[in-house]
């Protein structure tokens, strides 16, 4: 069982930014910037092109409305989306705020304290449409 | 009117890997790995959020057909997803056949000599289903 899985199935904590019947998003635990966020399917599939296509999509329609209300909520350039898998193996798409290309680098990814991650976590739930 | 613009009415020359009526597809001029294509919409729309929904789920719709195709060609490890943006305002969906987190690298990106990108061309186009 994935560590993702143990998120939705409630064993791990997370801050939740969205949850719907396929799907479910939250704050990538290490955060490249502020905001970095993770969609999911509920279904734990490895790589992303072996999801099926309704979950796939409905992955993406949901990264329209979130990487949306992160755009708002972090006044970031840019969102800058991401699949890699090679840690994980559930398929979860990354939406990074983004200030420039130097952004999509991993290695900057860091903890933040509790209370930023609860304030951030507010900011974009409260854009999402 | 964008460099990608340029590329879907033929005024650029480009090593096409699929198109529909709504988005085209083709090797990417500096390649990561032998096989990185792009997606796009045929309308240049800046941000990925900001394009349609029709539009963006079609160019995830053919990402699955496409990424596995070249997961098929290039015998790699996973296919990485990336969406960036700062240099050609004109969404593009990354599809960037990978071996390791390294591989999400753009600065490894480099041009690669006609014949080569000839027969990765051919041996992706196979793999279409």
């Amino acid at each position: 069982m994935s560590i993702f899985t143990k998120i939705i199935q409630g064993e791990l904590p997370c801050y939740k930014i969205f949850e719907d019947d396929l799907t479910f998003s939250f704050l990538a635990l290490d955060q490249i910037n502020p905001g970095h966020t993770l969609i999911i399917p509920k279904k734990e599939v490895n790589h992303w092109f072996e999801v099926s296509e309704a979950e796939y999509l409905r992955v993406h329609q949901n990264a329209l409305k979130i990487g949306q209300a992160i755009h708002q909520a972090t006044k970031s350039q840019r969102v800058l989306t991401a699949t890699v898998g090679f840690e994980v193996p559930h398929f979860h798409l990354h939406l990074i705020p983004a200030w420039s290309m130097a952004d999509l680098d991993f290695k900057k990814a860091k903890r933040l304290p509790a209370e930023e991650m609860t304030r951030i976590q507010k900011e974009i739930i409260q854009f999402i449409k």
